[in-house]
């Protein structure tokens, strides 16, 4: 059953911007100051809800000198930007299973500015993403949890999986679609199964969605029309691969009147043909249909594009012959 | 209600490759013949089921000097790239309403390689589409009406319309969304509604889809769910503005062992990044969202291209300002 419609607001909608997390991915987080403040800006002008910085990773795992600063996300450079943030929109990090020292690096709530706690994780690694979830709550901050590769694994596993996580003091359900590998069916279906367990132990469910096939911004609307309230966006779509849904398109199709298109606009004609032209890749093309079709990472579609590859024909040979 | 699942084959399916007639309208219609003998096999390697040559516009409206041959489609100019055309593929071509001298250039079927004409018309020129639909059907042609621009008609002309139609001689009922303004959710009820006159009338439905705010593909496999069975597709979405679904895409999803992609992959890789390099402008861009959004005419987001503009911010307000 839908819930709301196409000239009505949803209150319980919420866009969380991953735009830094995501994009990360694609320049090793090597963002300049400049950019991440007209960011913060655009989105608050925006009326996106939550600002995800990036990656609070160990820098025991990762060398400060490889990574850019939001890999990291230290209180301090995220106060740098946001100061107090004495704005409507609240704040988001990431911390990856594994390669976090949340103990270490998780602060109390009341010490930091951030307000969300992501937790990403595989199925193999609940105990590990449970224990951070834990950590994070007792804390003080909001929590989400990420399930990631979900399109590859069982749905009984996944049921099992969001059994855990609603007896856990986790706020969100992410419903994470890694490989682009979805349709908008499929989207449809689990979110309601997302929503089912959501309901059983009051939490929210959000969706993160990937552009391999060109339907991260359809994938999307349609989860929120099962009654999914957290949606991830980027702008012009920077992150991994194909990209995520574009915060241009999800935020001008919102009825709430806080939503507003021009500052994103203002922003993007500023920065990201330069990316562009400095060389980071990102965005849908050829190479993610075939591998988002197959179900497949996007590693090898990545590694075809920065090989400045255009040989379609036997990209797809090439991965028929790896199964 | 779903009709076939994401496993199965639909048997009514049929994809319809309008490379040439679409993607004419970005290059005047000046395609060289090996792309088009080269477009030509591989839809047969694809499996696709229709190929669209072009228009038959009026040589006395439209000068054969100022656009290639695929804007007349004259039956020896295809005849030269089918012959006999002994394939499973059908050849369609398109009549426009008030452009075109059906009675002088469209002959009878046993003297022509074309299966199949499909009429393109606005709600309020309907008696004129009667007229070339009667013509072609009597010339023993199959007949598809493609009714433009509903995204800005009201629903019970679009019924009275449909009413109109079914009781014409017309095979197939096509759902164009020529402002790439539709979201998916309305699709599916514009589906049905065009299903419901069709199944009174003994018709079929076709959808033809623009990528205006990257739901070309989505909104094209949301119809097909919905019951719809010809499906429109380009190569590498070629078509005017911000082009189409993806052949690719498409024919990639489907279940149908007979479609394959590796052909589409292989004619890709060859042709169309130097349509990119020679200029010829198509596809997804930020200034087809901003029109899509709007329910406007792209006429002025390939403007916006065309100039290499991406001030994307004062085309918001220049858009906002013509209202």
């Amino acid at each position: 059953m839908s819930k709301g419609n196409l000239l009505s607001v949803r209150e319980d909608v919420r866009v969380l911007d991953a735009t830094l997390r995501d994009g990360g991915l694609c320049n090793d987080f090597f963002f300049d100051d400049k950019f991440v403040n007209d960011l913060y800006h655009a989105n608050i002008g925006a009326g996106v809800d939550y600002m995800e910085f990036g990656y609070k990773a160990d820098k025991n795992i990762f060398s400060p000198e490889k990574f850019g600063k939001w890999k990291f996300c230290d209180d301090e450079d995220i106060r740098e930007v946001v100061g107090e943030n004495n704005t409507p929109m609240k704040i988001a990090v990431m911390a990856d299973v594994g390669r976090t020292d949340y103990k270490r690096d998780i602060h109390p709530k009341a010490e930091s500015p951030v307000d969300m706690v992501r937790v990403a994780t595989y199925i193999n690694t609940i105990p590990a993403a449970l224990d951070i979830i834990e950590h994070c709550a007792k804390m003080g901050y909001e929590t989400a949890i990420n399930i990631m590769a979900i399109s590859k694994e069982r749905t009984e596993d996944i049921r099992e999986a969001l059994e855990i996580f609603g007896k856990s003091p986790v706020n969100i359900f992410y419903l994470v679609d890694s490989y682009g590998a979805f349709y908008p069916e499929q989207i449809r279906r689990f979110s309601q199964m997302y929503l089912e367990y959501a309901d059983k132990y009051g939490k929210q469910v959000g969706v993160h969605a990937h552009d391999n096939q060109s339907l991260a911004f359809a994938n999307t609307i349609d989860a929120l029309q099962e009654g999914v309230s957290f949606l991830d966006v980027t702008a012009l779509g920077l992150g991994r691969g194909a990209g995520n849904c574009r915060s241009e398109l999800l935020v001008g199709f919102l009825k709430n009147p806080k939503y507003r298109t021009e500052p994103l606009y203002n922003h993007i004609e500023k920065y990201y043909q330069k990316f562009k032209d400095d060389g980071i890749l990102w965005g849908f093309d050829v190479p993610y249909i075939i591998t988002g079709q197959r179900n497949s990472h996007p590693r090898s579609a990545i590694a075809f594009q920065k090989a400045h590859r255009t040989d379609y024909t036997n990209f797809f040979y090439e991965l028929m012959d790896m199964d």
